[in-house]
């Protein structure tokens, strides 16, 4: 298409002083130094798996500028596209970016058979990551699918495997910029030469997802991975691998609470009112030590909470999730949703003794730093290591097909003011231990508390326990240093303009 | 009382040749030889503990008779009461046994200061039993606080301790006859000579009991008590003691569910429909290995179970529990009659693996025997080893207080066709691992299916998955060689007169 088309344009081009245009640098080139990037790119901007030259139709035009930009500077080295980059103008780099983000992508899924146990370690890193190395699932940031997120996480799904084992080489060795956070530098870094394939492979063959995903199974780390164990430390329970589930019906349970647990606007929706994640909170769907792991959670109920007076069952407690983090309404007690993701969380706890304190519970609580926590400090740190994701509005991010990538943090499709993440000291944990993902333990306690106070002092849907008035529900269920519910911030009570709790999925929201 | 009458009816019985009243023996005697019961006995009867003469008045007449006998015939060796008892016609014994049985009685609880530890020793045998010697509670055949069941099962409370004593330390010597199976004698020689003190102690200062029993929390037995372990024999898993139970909220509801569990017509009385306890199929409150004990139950759920063909949690499970083997009604989900239960159970597992196949769930299964199950065996082995306890006509008995003391085994006091305990090969297994107390293991596999096949050959209340017909609800559910639902035995289908299910206690039933 692009061939018709720049052959109808040259001669306009030749006569025009304009500058060209993004279609005609792109089938051409911009009549400098630079060529057709048809003649690497393919004719459709397809990618050229022989070449290790990647598609480039249907990518955020902001992210293919960017690159053009790090091709120019030497910040992303490359012999073909360094000079290519350099002799495009800002204007003519804006165009060809444009032109190709436009273009519908038709890059083909290879077609080359991967061997299976390839194929398993790819799809592992890429659904599940490894995070015994800190490594989180690819599709983690770059959406469902590898279909990319925004700017800065763009697609992996077919594109040539050559061109992604190129690109992780290249930040292994430092030749590539080490990108934004330094994230993929670091990440690529963990990954073996067999890892790297693997991972390539499978994103180029398009993500395919079978239902019953074969995952290799890695168990959580040691204690202390990468340190000397304190004497006396406790070793960590490790859930069983996901292909230990049984193939029966009690494994079909197990298996659609998983499917619960990591999509549940998509497989609970009547249930959510956002489309946040179990696996936001409780990551490596559930598995991963100090991040409120769902094997430690399940062999400490029944047990008495303070947050509603009473012995809660496990199911209660689930309940509770729904009406809080998720912003939407707890499904009845025996809703097979329930009874799906009780039977999940049983199935990870196979072997771990009954008992309230399983090392490797909630999340560990950093010290109390000694400069009292400060809003201020809070947004510097959100800028710099929590925005790139969360976006700066706080908002989250969606993948290009609409699913969940980040979390919102605040604001109407974010947990209401009833979720434990409200609580600041609860969010501070959680950060500390656990976030920017894939560098945990970054932050130090001040950052935390500082980042975790500034993420709750923005509003969000209103407490379901709501009793009237913003200071008697403070006081009622609030009373505490670690909530902002009801205190004034930037000259605005909050919990007083609150959206109402319990949003609804739409159905389209909910794919 | 007896010593005003006694001078009034003085010349009365000397006057006249007709053989003496019950209350005349007891006040002067016979007149032969056989002198004033008082006189040893007190004057109403109510024993002297520094003579070691038992209380008499309100004991049942069936039992005090049969004692006059045993001394009679010197099966029960005593060198006052053999020739007292010798000297009585069996007219005059009647009288006599009569008399005392229709005395109120006044007998004080001894008023002596017990050491904590031996007042600890003592309720645990007597509430609690040691199980690990396969000690059954006292008041599991003598009644709640021992207030006696029937003539076999003696009264225990405010009986002198020096008489009780000299009655067990008579079954360890042999001097006493052993009773009925030889129960006692087997029981009494289990106990050291501590016990003895303890028990003895504890039931003459009246059985009291304590809102929070500080049980010692004797462990179960390790693997083969007695028996050489065989290579690769597993441990098996001992719950916590009840004194760990903690003084928290959550302790309390611990215990609300210990108390259910105990005494469920007592204490969730709008849930069942017959005056079984939980603890009737699961002995020792729910902690004997090999007794469906709840540690293991509580570990092996959520799971699917063929009964109603899905995945059930544990709290839906102990749902089944009140709609079949409690004839009663199940209480909802989240129902504080639940969340005690799993909370209990919880507890018990404290320490317990996660997991389906804890060694010692459930009831380890008897060889099916090389001779077809017979109604008629059955029919003798329950002679021999059931009817005692359960009664001749499987309807169990009361305590003295109106307590259920031994279940019903078929009629509409019993479970009802849906129960697992209809099923005649789970029968078998509970019995021959559990039956009769105190004597596991004494019937052989043979024995167990006959006596099991006899039990479940009789009617009871009507399966509540009632279909409209008994054939079509035994298709539905029934359809096993070890269901007698649907089938003919004596002339009657199993089920088609059947009670309706799901029976209601009255309130006064209820205590």
């Amino acid at each position: 298409m692009i061939g018709a088309w720049a052959t109808a344009l040259l001669g306009v081009a030749a006569c025009e002083a304009a500058a060209p245009t993004g279609a005609q640098i792109a089938a051409i080139g911009n009549g400098r130094a630079v060529p057709a990037c048809t003649t690497c790119h393919g004719p459709s901007g397809a990618g050229n798996a022989a070449l290790g030259s990647p598609r480039l139709a249907g990518l955020p035009a902001a992210y293919l500028e960017a690159q053009l930009q790090a091709f120019a500077s030497g910040r992303r080295a490359n012999a073909v596209m360094q000079p290519v980059a350099r002799a495009l103008s800002p204007r003519e780099s804006e165009a060809v970016a444009t032109f190709y983000s436009r273009e519908a992508d038709t890059a083909p899924a290879a077609n080359v058979g991967i061997e299976p146990s390839t194929f398993n370690l790819g799809e592992q890193l890429a659904n599940g990551g490894r995070w015994t190395q800190q490594l989180p699932a690819c599709v983690q940031c770059h959406g469902r699918g590898g279909l990319g997120v925004g700017a800065n996480f763009p697609p992996l799904t077919r594109q040539p495997s050559s061109y992604l084992q190129a690109q992780l080489h290249a930040w292994q060795s430092g030749m590539r910029d080490p990108g934004p956070m330094g994230l993929m530098a670091a990440i690529a870094r963990r990954l073996s030469e067999r890892d790297v394939q693997a991972v390539a492979a499978y994103f180029s063959a398009g993500a395919p997802i079978r239902a019953d995903r074969p995952f290799s199974g890695v168990p959580n780390p040691p204690p202390d991975v990468g340190a000397v164990s304190p004497p006396g430390s406790r070793r960590i329970f490790s859930p069983p691998p996901e292909s230990a589930i049984p193939h029966n019906e009690f494994g079909e349970v197990v298996r659609r609470g998983r499917d619960i647990f990591d999509e549940p606007a998509r497989n609970a929706s009547a249930y959510v009112g956002n489309r946040l994640r179990c696996s936001s909170c409780h990551l490596d769907s559930g598995r991963l030590a100090n991040s409120s792991p769902m094997w430690a959670a399940y062999v400490a109920y029944p047990s008495y909470r303070a947050k509603n007076r009473h012995v809660n069952t496990f199911a209660e407690r689930l309940q509770d999730c729904f009406t809080y983090s998720m912003n939407g309404k707890a499904p009845p007690l025996g809703d097979p949703v329930l009874v799906a993701l009780e039977s999940y969380a049983y199935w990870l706890a196979t072997g771990a003794p009954i008992g309230p304190n399983l090392p490797g519970r909630g999340y560990p609580k950093p010290l109390r730093p000694a400069v009292p926590a400060d809003y201020s400090r809070g947004q510097r740190v959100y800028g710099r290591s929590c925005a790139l994701c969360h976006g700066g509005d706080g908002a989250g991010q969606d993948a290009t097909d609409g699913s969940m990538a980040f979390p919102a943090l605040w604001g109407d499709r974010s947990f209401n003011w009833g979720a434990g993440m409200g609580d600041i000291g609860n969010a501070a944990a959680f950060i500390q231990a656990n976030m920017p993902l894939s560098q945990a333990g970054s932050l130090t306690d001040q950052d935390a508390w500082d980042v975790a106070t500034f993420i709750d002092s923005h509003d969000r849907p209103q407490d379901p326990r709501f009793s009237g008035s913003v200071a008697s529900t403070r006081a009622q269920f609030h009373d505490s240093p670690d909530s902002m519910y009801g205190r004034r911030v930037a000259g605005k009570v909050l919990g007083e303009s609150s959206p109402a709790p319990g949003g609804r999925l739409s159905p389209k929201a909910a794919e």
